[in-house]
């Protein structure tokens, strides 16, 4: 192990996020606001702890797969330690465990939130919140790529492929350093873009601010009680709209930026992407409107909540725990398949599901005709076995980490339904789930152990399961 | 696609069935019941048929895996149609549906039933129900394997392969007609010492008769509307015993009898079948038992539902459904577990999960070492990629029907555990599930879109997902 590699990134790590709180401490300068100086105090502490650690450049260049993966892993996990910081400090949240939990929620973009009441937060602590969703969404070390010239190819592609979402980057290899600064001037200017519309449709522009970093990062957190439902139809339509085009897969504006237009339309995740949210919207707006209702109001709701479950957004303009049992069902279906790969949703994601459901007719090709052989494609690319070998892998650790957590979380005593879509909605990164942890609802009333259990797969679900699992496992750090 | 063949098994399948017929017919003789005459119809039916269709032997003797697929599913259905009539004529079961739920439950050796009042049915019914649990635990194309000298080799082996439980059959497959006689001979045996115990325990003949039968198909249907809970201890322990017994991969007894008992209890899949269901039962009576009650009696019944859960038989000496959320969950995850491979017990299957487990592992060390070359061996034998593939594709079509069946019986209206764990119960051939759908409840509120859903779950879970799946495959059918 590279121990000396490690300790530089997460040095960096810590200097960028010194760097991050500098936004709400200016926020907290415009509101007057005395609970900015917790930020002065953290944001030294990391300026001064990511010195120490990033003042020796390593000295071994080594630097394998299994360094990128623990890195990546520990970076975040100290970065979540580090950013609960100012929560506690300035007494806002006084619970370590609960602040962890809310800044491991912001960072890893699910949006759940252990706060009963959210208005009564300082803004700075709110922009704080949401605007971890932006950073995390694109990836703290992608960021470090695009601005700090670290070593080599080698290293790089590591932490990339480590932090990235979903089963490739094939496609962003080549020129990495480029690629990271393209994916952020992309991800910049979508943002831009998003909070103009909302501050043109008279949103206040400090809650325009966090709900254009939430939706960006596909978080969730807003900063309202009601999430988004006190807003206008016009700014919910933003919203959804927004939310959608931030859980497309980043290759399709690479191909609109590298003016390959026709390629982009003809990306397999992009369109099974699509062609899920429309189906679903469709069924749930049919489900709803035989219950009553107008069928434009309902299309309306169907459209926002079906986006922001599907990218895992997670906002809401109406608690769908009161919505008939079929379009519960369809939510907590797209909860598991998530967003498309490459972009900053969460979720087992399009593409994943895409080979799931190619394995079965393959299989079932090989049962009719067992001499035949024919290889799997997405995206025209064959799948090659080590891909799908990996694929399967992460659906096995899925399944188990699904199962180990709701088993600890039934030890509070909740109903199947709360404690299970409170498994689904952190680990899959969404935020609320159904029941007793449903959009009008908060986590806050489970134990100390099911919050960090909650956290943990929070994180596990944002860093797509093995670098946290491998930071766990013994072997990693065997000679 | 060779119809002749197909056919013919039918037919044979159907003449099977009438003999069947006479089990039930001389309950209703002893018991003097008029309805017994409707089995006298129905295997009249079953007999004219049956030799109509068999009357020909099939001229082409190729029969390929695909034919064997199509015999399995179609044979099954066609069973579950005519074995469905006594019920109907006799106006016991009135519904046509209902019939064919109750009776591919039966088969299936599910347990499910849509009858609120079991003790109001006559006897002969009764019998027949659980007769049907015996018969569909081992599978009646085994039987007709064992007693029928059909076309070749190749032939028996494809029928043999679609019906039995588990990913491989490799062991068994030479000398396939012996197999299938060893195998009934071990599951006559196993069936007539248990019948034997129940009587010694006092347990009314008739009532022994039918639980042994829905035993040792771990089926589920009982005779009383408490299921097993007004039977004494003696009775239940002797139940939760023979359920473990009959959930162990049938691999197991063979070594035995071949005195092989060192490789047999060295079976991997059966080391972990019990150290499972060890954890099971002593979390789920640690659980209990800090809720109140006394250890041994939290133990009898923890021990009693886990066995009858994890096996899929689906008995029940207590309303589970009132026991604490920590101990629902672990019965949750049993259902999907399920029993061995080779046993007459339903679900995923301990050895699937097994090579599942092994999968993550092995990424695990491929991503730390991403050149090496490791292998993941099953039972000491090396797992091949076609192995491999089939276990994933498994799960990929598993996951996929599931969510499917969820979404339609959502349709109608009942809370998220009621129809997850009624999906569950009959997709893994269990019978009871928990909420509307639990132990003191039956599946008679379901309409009927969701009734056929769930009895097509049945059928799919029961023959292993591909043989149903190939039979509405348009490519199946092309020339």
């Amino acid at each position: 192990m590279n121990y000396g590699s490690i300790r530089y990134i997460i040095g960096c790590i810590l200097k960028v996020e010194a760097l991050l709180m500098l936004l709400p401490m200016a926020a907290a300068v415009i509101y007057r606001e005395r609970s900015g100086l917790a930020f002065v105090v953290c944001a030294l502490l990391c300026l001064g702890v990511g010195t120490l650690l990033s003042l020796k450049k390593p000295k071994k260049t080594t630097y394998y797969a299994k360094e990128g993966y623990i890195s990546v892993a520990l970076g975040w996990i100290v970065m979540s330690i580090m950013g609960c910081l100012p929560f506690v400090f300035s007494g806002e949240i006084p619970s370590f465990v609960d602040a962890v939990f809310e800044i491991i929620s912001g960072f890893t973009t699910t949006g759940a939130s252990i706060l009963p009441d959210v208005e009564a937060m300082s803004r700075c602590m709110l922009l704080w919140r949401s605007f971890s969703h932006w950073v995390g969404g694109m990836g703290v070390l992608v960021f470090i790529l695009a601005i700090l010239p670290l070593a080599g190819g080698e290293h790089n592609l590591q932490l990339m492929k480590a932090e990235s979402p979903g089963p490739s980057v094939s496609k962003l290899v080549p020129k990495l350093r480029a690629t990271a600064i393209t994916l952020y001037k992309i991800y910049l200017g979508m943002t831009i873009i998003m909070l103009i519309l909302l501050i043109i449709g008279r949103m206040p522009v400090f809650d325009a601010l966090c709900i254009t970093f939430g939706t960006a990062g596909t978080g969730g957190f807003g900063v309202l009680n009601s999430s988004m439902g006190s807003y206008s139809p016009y700014l919910q339509v933003v919203t959804t709209v927004f939310m959608m085009l931030f859980g497309v897969n980043f290759s399709f504006y690479f191909l609109i930026l590298y003016r390959k237009a026709k390629d982009a339309f003809s990306m397999e995740e992009v369109r099974w992407y699509f062609a899920i949210y429309f189906s679903a919207v469709f069924l749930m707006t049919a489900s709803l409107t035989v219950q009553g209702g107008g069928i434009l109001h309902n299309f309306h709701h169907a459209a926002f909540q079906a986006a922001s479950v599907m990218t895992t957004t997670g906002y809401s303009t109406t608690d769908f725990n009161l919505w008939p049992s079929f379009s519960k069902a369809i939510l907590l279906t797209l909860m598991f398949i998530g967003a498309c790969a490459g972009s900053t949703g969460g979720g087992i994601k399009v593409s994943r599901v895409i080979i799931y459901m190619k394995s079965v007719k393959k299989e079932m090709a090989a049962l009719i005709h067992p001499r035949s052989v024919k290889v799997t494609k997405l995206e025209g690319k064959v799948v090659d076995d080590t891909m799908l070998r990996s694929v399967f892998a992460f659906l096995s650790a899925y399944l188990v980490i699904f199962v180990v957590s709701l088993l600890v979380v039934s030890l509070d005593g909740f109903d199947l339904e709360t404690n299970f879509s409170a498994v689904a909605a952190t680990f899959n990164n969404i935020g609320p789930g159904l029941g007793a942890v449903g959009p009008v609802s908060n986590f806050s009333a489970y134990s100390v152990l099911s919050k960090l259990v909650l956290s943990l797969d929070m994180l596990i679900g944002r860093l797509e399961i093995f670098p946290i699992l491998l930071l766990f496992a013994p072997s990693t750090w065997k000679k």
